[in-house]
């Protein structure tokens, strides 16, 4: 049977998303996850247009890919420009990468006025774009940009901007609802004659403007496509791109259609979770399969057939998908999840152990305070040693006091913070400036702790990410996720609170002792 | 032409969406609103399962529905019961709405393991309580709840389902896809068959879980469905219902059928705005259509095509649904947006207007300190008034200082801001205290300017937003965006700085000062 490729271009079309702005280190972090679930094609940049993407194609030369091609994104050559000299496909060539991605105008409205080409001029610009990049040793697939919208202006002169890029040496030719606009009997139609006119394989590029975008993929594929362009998390310009966490389990539950593999499905709503989260994105909890109402069932009938048997309203099992069913009403849900979890801190609870049932009512008191714990393993280990008993703090605190100042002679220092700790009846007191309270309370910390525990040293922040919780004025919660690393792996703790002061230090306390607790257990290990 | 009717759930089955909670009062207003876009029926509860349903409909007989027609919702009669006797069919009786909707099993599994009855006594309970309500004077939209899966397992039952309604009297034969599970494909065809059956108008009801909602309600309008139903912002149980901000536009733009009107497509954005702002839920600004999105550009050659013509990168022309197109002013962004809006400001500056490339310039520096633009329309038209000389600040920062604690006694005073400010020579100093340093820097500026400037009073803090930009450390630079609101509108400004407090201390000067400059020009036009 023919296997569905997928393409992600999170970090391409999806950059162009209203609010999303990625740093080289949130690129490096999606490219890890997209790899982690296994996606056929990166779409990771477009080097041309964004320098920042230049810097990052020379950064992410250090990362080894275990299971994904990487892949740049450019434009075919300029008019009147010969390809070898051309300044985009050269700067498509310095990314590096062993597969790029050329869009080119399939709509002759788009050649002529926007391009300002002839109809001839962008066939060759088509071709001998491919042809030169198949010659400097790349791998080709072709972005047909427009084609539904050609095909309906000029259908004879769209199949013959395809015939070029076949001709040039494409491996892929991908039509492109580039406006979101193309109904999906359209996009099912003209996918078979591609398919049947040009013997190499189709893909399909679909935008979500007419809320079809998902519709229009799996025509295409039903049509015959055989790789499918979209965004994990569905980000995109104006309505988004097509949402791939929809798409992938469509195609492999409904279509029965190899498309990745079951592991990456089991793992897909973490892996969209957590591109989500590093872009920064309130996550739309509504999204199909992936989203938190995904399987959450309100009204009292619809729980009580679940609860006779899920199939009643549910059209896939939730696990499938790494999804949880979730009772709004009733206090039920996601026991089975924590006691997974659980387990892995001490094999010997069972489903019924009281601490269990401890765990999952503090979880539901956190999160109905704005805790989120999808992407913060850290805090999550830390609340299930405490109710099991497996914890012991490492440092009480005394206080601490911030001082935030404007304007100062030196920015860099506009903030102090003092911070006294007692460790097993010892008391240090310290003092801190910094750029922020924050950060001065952060110093701070470390400084009062490291006379007593000098392996902090080693760890650091990596990330420090805000977010509001419920909207209205600067009295909100806000919920901090702190990212930290050693030499032996990174960790991310959550702390809450209207003070975004105090949700910062929880969220700290957490990294700290979340890091005391690996240390030891490593040192552990080795005696056992 | 045959018309496409459309019935709105919001109030019955977009109640069921997770974190909706209608009041009576609400509800009245949701009416409103449909009837004002003049939806063709307004589904607007549950009397048997919901008695705060049953107060709503005493209070609607007061309001005279202009368009629409108002229906109340309900189950057939129990098994065993006779239909006159039936508590439910009673209580939708009593709602007293000439149009009633009725749903029942299709589906064979749901009639025996759900509800317990036997084929044929489901059958019954179908037609009986369709002719009861007949007789009772009332006009009867059946739902055949699970009709997909149910046809799926069991065909022959299905359909004898839809004929025992038939049967009874039913005015409308609608197919509901309940668990958001089928394809498009399944959907025609059995609405084809459907058609073809029975000669009685043929609905369809579809949900999104697998994120075809819309596609599966053109499908059945395809196949000769005649009313769609769903929830005009899409909300609904798990993935909500099919959203008809985006089908009514399809159906008139895409396959130019008559539904609704001209007129309630131009009042579409408006009206499924409002129903979400009743609702309190955050509206999805992607949304197809209707979103903030939803004709937003920011890809720089998207931006320069687009000012060619909008045809190059937009499916159908805003106007046409109420909306708006917008030009994101960002890094990937060009000249000729800028020049669009600096425009609105001074008319009189042309492309090569020194100060055109003076903010160009500006632009450019503080996107590269972290500065966004594209959400912050504020301090975007602040930084063009600053570069065009059409700019007096309004008061002098002295100094602020804020100081932070833990632990205190009372949490919501944690935080304690002093600021001094100037006003043509006069100071003003301040205090005030907050839940933590930013509120309580807030809460003392306006304190301070108020004496001054008393319509800041009538101005309030609608949203904070927090984005760290670099990754790596607390120390990263921070970026606040501030929503601001008055009687007259409301407005978005930006601030920039490792500092969170210092990052707040200058979107908030922006959205004091926006304000300000808003009032004398509204003062102004009063006068010219």
């Amino acid at each position: 049977m023919d296997r569905i490729e997928i393409l992600d271009s999170t970090l391409r079309d999806g950059a162009q998303g209203e609010g999303i702005s990625f740093s080289v280190a949130d690129k490096l972090e999606v490219v890890r996850t997209l790899d982690g679930l296994c996606v056929d094609i990166i779409e990771a940049g477009n080097p041309a247009s964004n320098p920042k993407d230049l810097d990052f194609f020379a950064e992410i030369k250090g990362l080894k890919l275990v299971n994904s091609r990487l892949a740049a994104f450019g434009s075919t050559r300029r008019k009147g420009e010969r390809a070898s000299e051309d300044s985009g496909l050269k700067s498509l060539l310095s990314a590096d990468t062993g597969t790029v991605v050329i869009f080119g105008k399939s709509w002759d409205f788009h050649a002529v006025k926007i391009l300002g080409a002839t109809l001839d001029e962008n066939l060759l610009m088509i071709e001998e774009s491919i042809a030169f990049m198949k010659a400097s040793g790349r791998r080709v697939v072709y972005d047909a940009e427009h084609f539904f919208d050609g095909y309906k202006a000029n259908p004879e002169y769209a199949l013959r901007t395809v015939a070029a890029a076949a001709k040039g040496g494409a491996e892929c030719l991908v039509l492109c609802d580039t406006n979101g606009g193309s109904l999906p009997d359209l996009v099912r139609e003209l996918t078979k004659k591609v398919v049947a006119e040009f013997g190499i394989p189709v893909g399909i590029h679909a935008h979500n403007d007419s809320g079809l975008a998902v519709a229009n993929s799996l025509a295409a594929v039903d049509g015959g496509a055989l790789q499918v362009q979209g965004t994990l998390a569905g980000f995109g310009e104006r309505c988004g791109n097509a949402n791939l966490s929809t798409i992938v389990p469509n195609i492999r539950i409904k279509l029965g259609k190899e498309c990745l593999s079951e592991e990456s499905l089991a793992a897909i709503t973490v892996s969209t979770r957590r591109v989500a989260e590093i872009a920064n994105i309130s996550f739309d909890e509504g999204m199909p399969y992936v989203g938190r109402r995904a399987f959450a069932h309100k009204g009292g009938m619809h729980i009580d057939a679940v609860m006779k048997d899920p199939v009643s309203f549910e059209h896939v099992e939730p696990p499938l998908v790494g999804n949880d069913r979730r009772f709004l009403a009733s206090e039920v849900g996601g026991r089975s999840v924590i006691l997974d979890k659980i387990r892995k801190i001490d094999p010997s609870l069972g489903k019924d152990s009281p601490s269990v049932a401890l765990i999952v009512e503090r979880l539901k008191e956190m999160e109905r305070d704005g805790y989120q714990f999808e992407g913060a393993d850290g805090s999550l280990e830390l609340l299930m040693r405490k109710a099991t008993g497996k914890y012991k703090p490492f440092f009480q605190l005394g206080h601490y006091r911030t001082i935030g100042e404007q304007p100062v002679a030196d920015k860099a220092h506009c903030a102090t913070a003092l911070v006294k700790v007692e460790v097993e009846g010892v008391s240090e007191i310290s003092a801190a400036e910094g750029d922020g309270p924050v950060n001065a309370l952060d110093l701070a910390l470390r400084k009062a702790l490291e006379r007593f525990y000098p392996n902090i040293a080693s760890m650091r922040l990596v990330d420090f990410k805000v977010r509001v919780i419920d909207s209205g004025a600067t009295a909100s919660a806000v919920r901090v996720l702190i990212e930290s690393a050693d030499q032996s792996g990174a960790w991310t703790t959550v702390g809450v609170s209207t003070d975004i002061i105090e949700a910062s230090w929880i969220a700290l306390v957490d990294s700290i002792e979340y890091k005391l607790i690996k240390d030891i257990e490593r040192r552990w290990k080795a005696y056992v």
